[in-house]
Formats: C-alpha cells, sequence, structure tokens
C-alpha cells in the first residue's frame, strides 16, 4: 500500500488537474497570475509537511510546514484549505482512515497545535473576512501576534475551527467529522470514466449542494447562492457527461468573473485522497 | 534550497504539463491508454528512488527503485527514460550539477548498477528495438536473466548505455557528458513567458535537430526524419508563439498517427530539473 503522504499529494495534484471544474484553475484553465504550474509545485512543496503527519508528527506543526512549503512558488495561496483538510486526515490513516479515528486526531490537537495554525499565516496570504468584534483578537491575519490571545483562551486548533463555522467549510468538515470529503470519497468510487471527469463530476456535486465559502467571502452571499443554482441544474443533468459544452462555458464565465470556489475544491482533494487511501480508486 | 528530489519530480510534472508538445501525452492530450493522471501518479511513484539518489545510494538501485514506484499505476511505461536521465543528475546534484560532475557518476556505475538497470525492465514493459546477435545475451528484455552474461563480460551501467548508441538518445546523454539536456536547461532559462510555454517550445527545438530516437525504434527512420524536418519549420519561425495553431494541429495529428517522440521528452525532463536546480527558472 503506498504511503498517505504519497496518496495525499496526488490527491493535490488531481485535484488541480481534474476539469471542467468551474472558477478554478484546472487541466485547461489558469487564473491571470494563478498558474497550473503554482499548484504543481505547491504540491511537490507541500510534501515535508505531509511526510511530518504521516510519521506522527502533531497536526498544526505538519500543516506549518506543509503551507511553508507550498507557499515558496510565485502564484501565492494554492492549497492551504486542502491542507487543512489533508493533513489530519494523512495523520488519521497512519491508523485507519475513518471518521472516528479522524474525529479523535482533531480530538487530541492543542493550544500549541492552534498556534502552528496562526503562524502558517505568515507563509502566504490567505483570504478571510473580518472577524466579530469579539474575536479580533484572534483574527489569523495577525499571525504569531495572536499566540498570546490564544493561549490565554486556551483554545486548541479544534476550538479555532469550531469558531470559525459558519462562514468556512474547509473548518466546517472540522466539526462535522469530515463528512462531506468522505460522502466526496464515495462519489469519486461510484462515478465512472477516468478520475479526471470523476473529479469534475464530483466537484459540481459538491458546488451544486452548498453555497462555496470562498465564494460567499469574496463575492457575497447573492454570487455564491447564484453560482450554486446554477451548479445544481447542471448537476441534476448530469451535465459533465451529458452536456460538457455547458459546463466548460459555465467554467469560463466563472474564471473570467474571478468566481473561484476554492473551498469545494479543498473539500474535492480531501474525498480524493479517502478514495485513495481506500484503493475504491485507482489508477 | 530544495532538494534535488523535490525538483526532479517537479521536473516530471512540468514535462508532461508542457503544451504543446507534439505527439506526447501534455496538459492537453491523453493517448488511449496512457493519460495525463497516469504521468502525475508515474512522478510520486518516483518519489523513492528519486529520494534515494538524492541521500546518495548507488545509481543502479535508486533508478530500478524509482521505476517500481513509477510503474504502479494501469497507464505503463510513463516516464523509464526520463528517470534514466534524472537519477544519475540527482545523484550529481548532491555535490554539484556540473556537466563534470555528471559525468564522474557515469564514470562510477558498476556492474552491479547495470544488474540494477537490468531488473528494472521486469516492473515496467518498455519498447525496445531487437538487439545485434553479439548482444542477444544482454538483451534487456531478459530482465535478470541478462545478469549473469552482463557479470561475465564486466560490464558498468556506463558500458551498457555506451552499447546502446546510437539507436537511443537517452543512452547517448551518458555518453556525451549530458550535452542535450544542459542545453535544454539553457534555452528554458532564456526563453519567454510561463514555464509551460517555455517547455513546449524547447521541446520542439530539440525535436526539430535530432530525430526522436523511440519514434524510429517504433515508426521506422523515415517517419523519424519526417517529424523532425517539420518541427524544424515550426521551430524556424518560432511557431510555439507565432502560430500556435499550426503547432497544435502537428501535436494531434502526431498524437492521431501514434506517433510519439518520447525520447525528446525525457531530455526535455532533464533540462527542467537542471534548470531548476541551478535556480535559472523558478516558478
Amino acid at each position: 500500500m503506498t504511503e498517505p503522504d504519497r496518496n495525499a499529494e496526488l490527491a493535490l495534484l488531481l485535484e488541480v488537474a481534474g476539469t471542467p471544474k468551474p472558477g478554478n484553475v484546472d487541466r485547461h484553465r489558469d487564473l491571470d497570475d494563478l498558474r497550473f504550474e503554482h499548484f504543481l509545485a505547491g504540491a511537490v512543496g507541500a510534501r515535508d509537511g505531509l511526510d511530518l503527519a504521516a510519521s506522527g508528527a502533531a497536526v498544526g506543526p505538519a500543516f506549518e510546514r506543509a503551507v511553508e512549503g507550498m507557499a515558496a512558488q510565485k502564484g501565492g495561496n494554492t492549497q492551504f484549505g486542502a491542507l487543512l483538510l489533508l493533513v489530519p486526515l494523512v495523520r488519521a490513516a497512519r491508523d485507519d482512515l475513518s471518521q472516528p479515528v479522524v474525529e479523535s486526531v482533531l480530538e487530541g490537537t492543542t493550544v500549541s497545535d492552534a498556534a502552528a495554525f496562526y503562524r502558517s499565516f505568515e507563509h502566504v496570504d490567505v483570504f478571510v473576512s473580518e472577524p466579530p468584534e469579539t474575536m479580533e483578537p484572534l483574527d489569523v491575519r495577525r499571525g504569531a501576534d495572536a499566540i498570546p490571545a490564544l493561549e490565554d483562551r486556551g483554545l486548541t486548533l479544534l476550538d479555532v475551527m469550531d469558531r470559525s463555522v459558519p462562514g468556512d467549510d474547509v473548518a466546517r468538515e472540522w466539526v462535522t467529522g469530515f463528512d462531506r470529503s468522505f460522502t466526496a470519497a464515495e462519489r469519486l468510487a461510484a462515478a465512472d470514466g477516468p478520475i479526471l471527469e470523476r473529479t469534475a463530476s464530483v466537484f459540481l456535486s459538491l458546488l451544486a449542494e452548498r453555497p462555496d465559502t470562498l465564494v460567499a467571502k469574496r463575492s457575497g452571499e447573492a454570487v455564491a447562492a447564484e453560482v450554486t443554482e446554477r451548479a445544481a441544474e447542471l448537476h441534476e443533468r448530469d451535465a459533465v457527461e451529458t452536456d460538457r459544452e455547458a459546463v466548460e462555458a459555465f467554467a469560463d464565465e466563472l474564471v473570467d468573473r474571478g468566481i473561484n470556489p476554492g473551498t469545494t475544491a479543498d473539500v474535492t482533494a480531501a474525498g480524493l485522497f479517502i478514495a485513495l487511501e481506500h484503493e475504491t480508486i485507482t489508477l
């Protein structure tokens, strides 16, 4: 069996290659300053951190290392959210990649993991919203400066994620036992065709279900809702298979409008990892 | 500085993503049974062997391990030739990635490296020609069965490569101090534009210079010569930049005709590695 850190890296590569993934960088689309090759370099750069997680390191430091390595390319943030899902999954896969084991990994996170998470924001610009006033001392954009406040309140990384919901569907995975990630893995296994087609279908199915929280943060909730509605219409008629042109046109339109459902891509990457690890998809 | 094994993996990923690369799998083209995702999995699978080379392991065993890992996907041979170039380059990069150091790595190969090279053919089907009669006991298709003959004759891996020239331009790199690979690296650094564009231009420049030896073996020398002539015509007028459509059409035509200039892709991957390692290209 392949080591979990290998599968995690491969999941990142398959995710970005899956096409059409409306609004995101994919095999056939670049954004202005964020290109396909930045994701390739980001996936390779994340290796050290993923290796650490697979070796049993704590989630926070492994994540920080993964982000630092990922960010060693000029495209900026490529896979921050995906790594925030993959690192605990890789850690769990050392034992057994099941929802209960993942939950126990999350519950085992400490204040020190939370501190590493905050430090990771110093390696790369991540798009985040203004926090509510009571959370201002814990604004992630403060980076390591927020660590004393974190320690005062005794917040673990799981606590931090808990406070980031609603409004962040990566954090939501942390508090729901990675429900959508495991669902995505099942859909990938059940789908037909080459893996990059399946990836596109599953991405669309996820986008059809819940408004993407990155889109909501950047473009507003109305836009996020519109994107989900249109994705649902395409997904209902299985358009990746039956009307490819419509999905391609939707993908181009979202890229043109600068609307990137990045959170949905993160969950897709997590699903790919779970399916690879469970060997329900093989290449 | 990034570790050489990371850069080698990234070179494999950038090579396959470079487009248009006439006749080969690229960001926009799959072959019938050999798809883009097989190359992604092949690159990740090669990690252990590349790690070994970066840690100072002997070239033969590192290569065998890389091939074994690369072959753990269903597409078949994706990067055998590229790894035969990358492994000694990674080994040299531990000290200094210059032509003299690469040559000393090659000269340091032993009979035992040659034996590992022969064993590597048991992990994957590689397209090779009938050997001349005197070389029949050393036919690589015999795999490990050829090792006694190899030992009788006391042939090192460099000796084996020496006997594979002419007719195999990967082996030719071994006996010419990786001349074309270093030239490819210079061209990648001198070219303009995003790296995947540069990769396409440099691939075309290499194809324009010498008939691809994999094409010659599979489709005959006349076809290989025709491909080179047409590549030269496109390269002379800088068609990747000035007449993209013509290069795309040529790429589609070669894929349709089942003509894959795989050796040229191998040298391109080696050039990418050298340029990454020398930091004359950055992402």
